[in-house]
């Protein structure tokens, strides 16, 4: 039996797998993966690699505190408390309270209850096409994949200025008037807003950088609902649009409660929810909350020594400008290539948009398709998403160089060519 | 400021701590674990570092992983499939695909999405003051701590035959009885039930050996009713109560779908679902799942290390037998103090009831909290638990020896006559 064959007995076939002859990882280092037969690929797809894969001094803070201290947060210890206050550290406004989770998906559900608790509220705003994670609850918010649409949820659309959602009139206007509309239609349902759960850069609609001032009056709006504003920065977070270390910063706004998740720890299960003294206050007495893992000794040293990485090795410069010149690079191919609808992104998270016919901007999901397992065969791994599954998705490591920009837009353009 | 100053203001007050005057750990080492002052503690309470806290190879194991990949299931490696089929080879019956996860709350929630996609029913049946873990949904399955009771839920009592729930008759008839009026509370309400989700030795009640056969009549009525068995084995599984590697084993039955988590990983945040080929093969058409960081190559070597560490340090066999002598010694020092109204639990899964009053049986949540301090000034770590929290919770990691027993159970002695 092959490893495939074992791995469909042994974890069922609900476990998907990238690539039509899906890769066989044995080692990464870096912006490095390696597959069994030796193969040597570029990573521009791994985001939860943060400051890339095996990162020495990240292995090292796990290897030394697992060899000395595990255990949880009902007994005292110093890095847990380190960690959050290093995170607050490079947040906004009063965004200085964390609470620890193991994934983004606890987060998300966390940040829910929070909302629900201090508001007194029910109703959820989402967009269309998002996704926030897996349990119960967040599957229901991640309308990508959820067919439900409970009583409580009203969805609004992303602001995609490429393919606007609405005819006629100002395409910003239209898209804040969607989220006017969702919290009017909740209300017609009974309920009151408890939160907006927004994607700072809308990874599962095929990245959107919103116009500026979109975050400002959306916020606006669901605060003057009665809700609050919870920023999904598990995609967005951690440096990864540049300039700033968090998505929601180029609009100049503060969130209510942030939500962290993947980039944390390098690949290590850690993940948090960020808020204020004041809603921190609010609930505790109103709910409890008790995870056995999230913020043990040795996921919090794992988080410290990924914000110490960052910090020291200059990645959120090195995102700031490898990823413009990335950007500016993906650009000229989309002169060269007819194939390329659209461009979008910031920093080190890229998008292109495919397109069988540029006039009517038809997307082209089977040339995306074709172009990822083209890239992979040429040693670069990138993957596809998008509401209609035909937008490349660039999002490496952001040890990310402009050597390795260059040999990932060499490839674009070599696989472009034969496309 | 002080330590448990900078934590109020950067976790925020949510974040409960153990005894009045909280310890500040640093280091753990076996059974032991070390605090700031460098007292050293016969850690009698935390099941998570099941084979020892940083047991050597676990942390070899982690650290050599960790320096080598990680990534997530959407590629080919083989650690994962082989921590499956380790997990398959310890299960009875056809229980061999595993989907991985991060915390018992993930694998708690992912289950009852499985079985509603299986049954097509929404209802779900769980036990009073149980818990099962902490996202929204789960939350309203943990009966001990949410008030909310939807719709959808129904509850039964857990089969206390120390303090009967129910006047006169057959105490064991009453608590079957009590299950069949959840289904048909179900019913009355426009249910179906989806499934019962059940803890094996019922932690959260204060630990429940059920009576034989119970198991057995309440799998049988849930299927009955077109509902899957879900047995909660984050608190009873991996040999935890000795003599089997299942909680549910003691009554000879085979689930539809276990849950595991705490013990997994030794602290690493490692938790699975755990079901049959049949149910896999159909929610492969009827939910979609993907986790982050469930599964990935560190987290999988640290599960194949944990239960390698079980097989070569005969830990099943230790459970047993320093579990049935601890037990047995347990209830000769309730032969000796009124104060122990009952000994309850099997293995290293042990509780003491304490009581005011042995003829009334009355609760003494008093005598625990005291206790519970007096315990940790003796240098033993235990807690509470049980709906009245008075009930000493014993359970430690499982590499616990004769005179680690020995140890405990002189200080009980100790403090019992101080009480």
């Amino acid at each position: 039996m092959n490893l495939l064959e074992r791995r469909t007995r042994a974890m069922g076939p609900v476990y998907e797998l990238f690539y039509d002859d899906p890769v066989h990882l044995v080692r990464g280092e870096g912006i490095w993966l390696y597959d069994a037969d030796g193969c040597k690929y570029l990573d521009c797809y791994n985001n939860v690699a943060s400051v890339g894969h095996c990162h020495p001094d990240v292995v090292a803070a796990l290897a030394g505190q697992a060899a000395t201290l595990n255990t949880n947060t009902r007994y005292l210890y110093e890095n847990v408390i380190e960690l959050s206050e290093k995170i607050a550290s490079k947040m906004p406004g009063n965004l200085s309270v964390c609470m620890f989770v193991c994934t983004g998906t606890e987060a998300n559900d966390l940040a829910t209850r929070i909302a629900r608790a201090v508001t007194g509220n029910y109703g959820m705003l989402v967009s269309e096409y998002g996704y926030h994670g897996n349990s119960t609850l967040v599957y229901a918010l991640s309308t990508a994949d959820s067919d439900e649409r409970p009583d409580w949820l009203s969805v609004f659309e992303p602001p995609c200025l490429y393919r606007p959602a609405f005819n006629g009139g100002d395409p910003v206007e239209s898209y804040i008037g969607s989220v006017r509309d969702a919290i009017a239609g909740l209300d017609q349902k009974g309920y009151k807003p408890a939160g907006i759960m927004i994607d700072s850069i809308f990874d599962s609609q095929g990245t959107i950088v919103v116009p500026d001032g979109y975050f400002r009056e959306v916020y606006g709006m669901v605060r003057d609902g009665g809700g609050l504003v919870i920023a999904d920065e598990v995609q967005a977070g951690y440096c990864r649009t540049g300039d700033y270390w968090w998505g929601f910063e180029h609009d100049g706004v503060v969130p209510d409660i942030v939500t962290l998740g993947k980039p944390m720890g390098d690949g290590h299960p850690l993940a948090a929810v960020v808020t204020t003294p004041e809603i921190a206050g609010i609930i505790a007495d109103r709910l409890t909350y008790f995870n056995t893992f999230g913020g043990n000794p040795v996921s919090a040293a794992v988080g410290k020594a990924v914000i110490d990485v960052i910090d020291r090795e200059n990645i959120l410069e090195n995102v700031t400008s490898v990823g413009a010149f990335t950007k500016q690079e993906l650009q000229k191919l989309g002169d060269k290539y007819e194939a390329i609808g659209d461009v979008r992104g910031r920093g080190l998270f890229l998008s292109v948009d495919l397109v069988s016919d540029p006039a009517a901007k038809t997307p082209d999901a089977d040339a995306a398709h074709r172009m990822v397992n083209m890239m992979k065969d040429e040693g670069v791994l990138i993957s596809t998403h998008g509401r209609h599954g035909n937008v490349l998705k660039i999002r490496p490591p952001m040890v990310f160089s402009r050597d390795n920009a260059d040999q990932l837009l060499a490839a674009l353009d070599g696989c472009l060519g034969r496309l």
